[in-house]
């Protein structure tokens, strides 16, 4: 190596040790003869020191010309510095330099190399190399490795295999929009790029291979959202001769065991909930359980007091925002205008709140008197100094504005600490949702979810009813991952393709392998996939998962770093036998 | 679980327990009023035993239903065998059946589930899911897995960190064919899919990431050969302020901690071979060192006896096969045939024999006496019993042939045991490679590659002369990976482009990014590559990258199984604007 240290690893012990450093100049002061300058690696920053008549004239000279983050080779001795700094874990020692080896040059990076930057998103984007070197962003991808590590030790002490399955696919209809590549030595014929490989570890479920796991890239050709990218990560696993309970309680113990090594987190069991609960309690079948303020179903008790926003609606439904009684106005004005924006499209927002004498005060007094509002607060179990937010509507659309408003007065009242983590299961997912613009049902999971057996009998009735085994991992509202047991089962995946519109053709030209392959011995199995980008940026505390991604895309799907995608050459074109429409 | 116990766990020492287990039914034997049958899943076999009048009838039907394949769950007591199987870990027990489930029925394979199967290839890579099942193939991916966890363990304990780089990026015209994907947000641009993330880990080394690694898929859309496949994974990585010395210690630690940890074997430091003298000496820049069998050039020893084969010949070479004095004609013939096809078209093979008395007897005594002879056996260092081989030509052409001549006879000798590793470097490639057709220099590593600073006196007289610092890790004639000492110098890389044939706008155009990354602080770094399918199939002792891959292609690109490329819908098309050509 060029060096004996890194920047991150001298301490007082060290003292009197003639050492080699080397990384960039993170800053340097001159004053009254000294000059310091911080050198800075992945491993930390260490001061190195050059004095006027003590150091060779040359060498200071050298180090007078280094500008921030010249690539510099510094050799010296290790001594004990007369203000240490606690801050640092070099912060006992310097280098008294004795020579200084300039190995690169640098300009004057576009934004500042710190903690806070002065570079806006599109700058840093596109010299990616230097925003990475910020330390914010750099933890971030080590907290990504140590993910990645501790969730294949996790798995492989508990005989998962690790097996790659092809990034060079078939395309299918069902699901997202696929990113497709020509095949030139089969010209006029595409490969697809998985949106996962669910239909590749399901076969090999089938080969016997008992566990698999994999942490690999996925693909979606979707508009992309803030959170989204087009290509993206995946822990992937599948289990055979499991049922859901042993697959939530592998899983489980991976969240543990990340938590506990990743994080120094101990999280208690995961609780289960059903989707029906989720929905009805929280409005989302993500719910963010870092606070209560559950929903309470007022419809009934407020009926027949001839207010007609609610006698007329299909839903009235109540949160209690504990110690918000004392908003103003203005608050609950804001308030009002969030649950309003088009998106939520609420028609306004009722509110009460509970005085300090125990009596409740409501913006429909008119309507409702003391009597009525003291059922309200039984409901709601109301304590003085709470605050009663209640919408009413249409169920399912009032159910997600009050979702909404409900984690904006967790962010408001404070309990939405990205330190505190609460996963949970939610379980019990219908197992088909109606599109109602294609007239037909789609699979929730996907199409090789297997139903409830006790719920099969309303198949030929009430479809939408059935509920499937299927579960996903949910942490502090957001869903980081999902998965079901599968159908092994050939008669019932050609009944399920049937149910959700496929003919018997398509279905065989689509999945004719994974049909062929139930026939010859498919074992009882199941899964779940984990969002890897999502689930790094949570244990990091951040809402991006860009934030997480060495190389990301923006939301047009470029990278403005190397600027792709591009044109290219006609000479590619015509040997894969494709032309690009004018 | 559905089951208590794997198939692979139960000893004596749990005779008496109730156990559960679940598998596949691998082969039964009803015989005498008993009925075996073997249980099979991936960690192993057991026996279950019906006997009439003792298993309860109905069990005894069942058990007597099963057909190869079906997945059975058998519930059971296990009981001590009466004849023991010592060659199978649970030989010492049986499992005393006293109830059967049939879990899913199996129609009658299209080959045998045998370590020996009667499928043929096309068959297999068809069902790839059943071949899968089968042992061997199976224990190939299970080596492939230890060799992925303990490469990251190795790496991660030497401070490595993982980085995901992205999948979707640019194509670039230097190297091989790139894969590309259409854009639909960015109509008539194209994403490629990497060949490598070469840039992209120099870029990392820029951003201050020091060490970094990944095991990674990487494609290239090129004309397939047996141990060629379109998408295939790498062992990447790269370091920050290091040498070639550095390089070479920190890989040669991973070669002898997989060898110890993966085979149990115990390697000795690796040696290193100068790429001239892997040409002198083996006729090969991957030299298979597991026999000596060195080259011995006889081209100043023979000429002037009147023998126009040698006299004219650039490059007289000779090989001595130890111990096989004793080939008969019909031997030598076949040999002579080997090197006469025209891949290797020498005209013709000249050989001499070692006699008992210390006397040599060649097929050329006509130019040849006796004491020329002798000057021969001492050049090649003959003993009685050795056979001579030699050729003679155009140098390169010769040693070529010289090369397969001697891996051949090496094959012969019995001299290449697969499960014996001789591992080496390779170092001191020329950088640059003349291509008569395209007139110009071609990168021999690629164009980020660094010239020896001691060459490049030679940059405008003789570039090709010039030396690299790259380097490849050889084993048993295979080279399994390959690096260099990158350049980091904006002005060097720039200079490179040119010689390469770039102009500077076509330069700025492909690696503008680096070219701009290297004017802001690059640190001096370098790296290598591991073909990691390779590797495996080399620890695995086999010829074929294939049987180390889970789901390969063919020669044809296709994914037999899945049936894919394949045509897609005319909407996929229109949205990404582009039409195949009819």
């Amino acid at each position: 190596m060029l060096r004996t240290h890194t920047c991150g690893e001298l301490r007082i012990e060290n003292a009197g040790q003639e050492v080699v450093l080397t990384g960039w100049v993170q800053r340097s002061r001159d004053k009254g003869g000294m000059l310091w300058i911080d050198l800075r690696d992945r491993y930390g920053i260490t001061q190195l020191s050059l004095e006027e008549g003590v150091t060779a004239p040359e060498v200071l000279v050298a180090g007078r010309e280094l500008g921030r983050e010249y690539v510099v080779k510094a050799t010296g001795t290790v001594i004990e510095r007369e203000s240490k700094n606690d801050k640092m874990a070099t912060g006992a020692i310097e280098i008294r330099v004795s020579n200084l080896e300039i190995l690169n040059a640098a300009k004057l990076p576009p934004f500042l190399i710190e903690d806070e930057t002065d570079g806006g998103d599109d700058l840093r984007m596109k010299y990616r190399y230097l925003d990475l070197r910020r330390n914010p962003v750099r933890k971030n991808l080590e907290l990504r490795h140590r993910m990645m590590q501790q969730t294949r030790a996790y798995l492989d002490s508990r005989n998962f295999i690790e097996v790659e399955t092809p990034v060079l696919i078939k395309s299918t209809p069902e699901g997202a929009r696929d990113f497709v590549v020509p095949s030139r030595m089969n010209p006029g014929e595409f490969y697809a790029l998985p949106q996962s490989p669910q239909t590749f570890k399901q076969l090999l479920m089938v080969s016997g291979f008992d566990k698999y796991f994999q942490i690999v890239k996925c693909f979606r050709d979707e508009d992309l959202r803030a959170d989204r990218q087009p290509e993206f990560t995946q822990i992937d696993c599948e289990l055979s001769f499991v049922t859901q309970e042993d697959i939530l309680n592998t899983f489980e113990g991976l969240a543990k065991h990340l938590f506990k090594t990743v994080r120094g987190v101990e999280i208690d069991t995961l609780p289960r909930m059903t989707y029906a609960d989720a929905m009805k309690y929280y409005g989302n079948d993500k719910p963010d359980t870092r606070f209560e303020m559950k929903f309470v179903e007022l419809t009934e008790v407020v009926k027949g007091k001839d207010f007609k926003v609610f006698d007329e609606a299909e839903l009235v439904v109540a949160i209690n925002a504990k110690g918000a009684a004392s908003y103003t106005r203005k608050q609950l004005d804001e308030l009002t205008e969030f649950v309003k924006r088009p998106q939520l499209g609420a028609t306004g927002l009722i509110y009460a709140r509970v005085e300090t004498d125990g009596s409740v005060k409501s913006s429909v007094d008119k309507f409702y008197n003391q009597e009525e509002l003291t059922k309200w607060k039984a409901a709601l179990q109301g304590e003085p100094g709470d605050l009663f937010l209640v919408l009413a509507g249409p169920a399912d659309k009032t159910r997600k504005a009050m979702s909404e408003l409900r984690l904006e007065m967790g962010t408001k009242l404070g309990l939405r600490d990205k330190n505190v983590f609460s996963p949970l299961w939610v379980v019990d997912f219908p197992l088909l949702e109606w599109n109602e613009d294609a007239r037909r049902f789609f699979a929730m999971h996907h199409p090789f979810t297997s139903p409830k057996p006790e719920d099969m009998h309303l198949i030929e009735t009430d479809p939408g009813a059935i509920r499937a085994n299927a579960y996903d991992m949910v942490i502090n509202g957001v869903e980081v991952g999902g998965g079901s047991i599968r159908i092994h089962d050939r008669e019932l995946q050609s009944r399920m393709f049937k149910l959700l519109g496929f003919s018997e053709e398509e279905a065989q030209n689509q999945f004719g392998f994974l049909l062929n392959a139930f026939e010859y011995g498919a074992p009882p199995h199941g899964g779940i996939a984990f969002g890897f980008d999502r689930l790094c940026s949570l244990f990091g505390g951040s809402e991006s998962i860009r934030d997480y991604i060495a190389f990301p895309k923006n939301n047009a799907g470029r990278d403005v770093m190397i600027d792709a995608p591009s044109a290219i050459a006609q000479e590619q074109l015509d040997e894969l036998q494709i032309d690009v429409k004018a």
